[in-house]
């Protein structure tokens, strides 16, 4: 790949395995984020860093928020333009469940190539995979990026093809709730909505920020639960991710949407972002 | 600790630490499996293997039997007595959900000394914590041994002492499913139950066993639905797994029970597996 630097850190000493006692490895135990680095820096830190300090909450594990800030920093100047992903493990302990009571949290860091996304992707909309994978509803643990994610992994595999960018996928009630990687937002006459993310779902650091963004500009998110067939009313859909941004979403099934006005808007919101 | 042998291979080779590409930390990619040894060999190798078949089709994974059998055959011969812990990741990939078209499966296999459970355990009962976390309500990946163990992580989190040796956990209904490592069966009026694990919890290789092993000593086991006040019904109840056998419930809360001939007889049929 052109200009791909990959490294890999761990407690901020370079590193490319992983002690086979970590939990992560054994039970998924940790967090993980994905972030956007742009000119050297990651303009969504503080962003990741609160979406982390829930997830820590939720799993009880320590934040070493200080040492993350310090080693992001450095790996993002010398990485100039690409994707800085976090993983956050419990750390190494002996087999069981049981959390080890001296146990250090494990600070693991991939400097990676920006993604290859199409352009049209952004510019034209992507076609939307309907998912028939559901997801499992758990209060304690939706919201939160953890490491378990096989219920995405098996929405994902669902398709092979390109002509779908991203994958819908509802909850056990057949409720739109994301896309496998991304938010999703609806554009209808009472203006945007997106789903509640209390039972399950990944609360994405661009869903936020756009929540945010819309409602100082006027135009505010509702966050609600939403139903299929209101997904089919839409006047526009999109979904987004601090990796693409937005895209507009112009087809699901034989559901096809125009790329509208209000998306266009969205998208520039993400874009002031990354100024 | 006496006697204890460690010792961890990667697909064959000696190797103490996985490389940090791997999904099985990515995602908790993969599947795995706790193996009680004694004198030199796996006696319930046959009903891992099958659980670990249904896994492998539940996750799309391919499954190295071959390999898996001889290597867990000469850790066994190695080991004497102790357990085998193997975890089966989908394998190396880039960053994403998608599964690589290429990947390998990793074999990872830990010797680890046998687990040193208190006999009063098994003699004389154990008492169950009321665990508040619940298991959210997945079908497509119930009753495999799956790496995303966040749930049981909570649930083995909510007590320090000493005084409980198991959790009892509920579904999102309430329902009685299982404990956070074994499982949990019911001496009712009209005989033996066992939770259905259709949409949650982990199919025990030791339940299978004694649901087998019951129904050919005339006394089979149901498998359903629980409530929990059927469970405060019960005369008896036990748990198992393929480490510690059959464990006594002797108390939960304000419910006390006494030891029972049925769990007593459950106990030597869990103990005839290993002879």
């Amino acid at each position: 790949m052109p200009g791909a630097v990959s490294s890999t850190l761990i407690n901020g000493q370079a590193a490319d395995s992983l002690p086979l006692s970590d939990r992560a490895l054994a039970y998924g135990d940790g967090l993980f984020e994905t972030m956007r680095v742009v000119a050297g820096g990651v303009p969504l830190w503080s962003r990741h860093l609160r979406r982390l300090r829930r997830g820590c909450q939720a799993l009880r594990l320590d934040l070493p928020a200080v040492e993350l800030g310090a080693e992001i920093e450095a790996m993002a100047l010398r990485l100039g333009d690409g994707v800085i992903k976090l993983v956050l493990s419990r750390g190494s302990g002996p087999r069981g469940y049981a959390i080890p009571s001296e146990t250090q949290p494990t600070r693991i860091l991939y400097a990676l190539p920006a993604p290859t996304y199409p352009l049209a992707h952004a510019e034209e909309g992507v076609q939307l995979f309907p998912c028939q994978t559901r997801l499992a509803q758990q209060p304690l643990l939706a919201g939160i990026k953890h490491l378990n994610r096989l219920e995405q992994v098996l929405a994902r595999s669902e398709w092979q093809c390109d002509q779908y960018a991203e994958g819908l996928v509802c909850d056990q009630l057949g409720q739109p709730v994301e896309c496998t990687m991304s938010n999703l937002f609806l554009r209808l006459a009472e203006g945007w909505v997106t789903p509640e993310l209390t039972q399950c779902g990944v609360q994405g650091v661009m869903r936020d920020l756009l929540i945010e963004a819309a409602a100082q500009a006027g135009d505010p998110v509702q966050v609600r639960p939403v139903g299929f067939p209101e997904l089919l009313t839409a006047h526009e859909v999109m979904c987004c991710n601090t990796l693409f941004g937005v895209w507009p979403v112009v087809q699901l099934e034989d559901r096809r949407w125009a790329v509208g006005p209000h998306t266009r808007r969205m998208q520039s919101l993400a874009k002031q972002a990354y100024l």
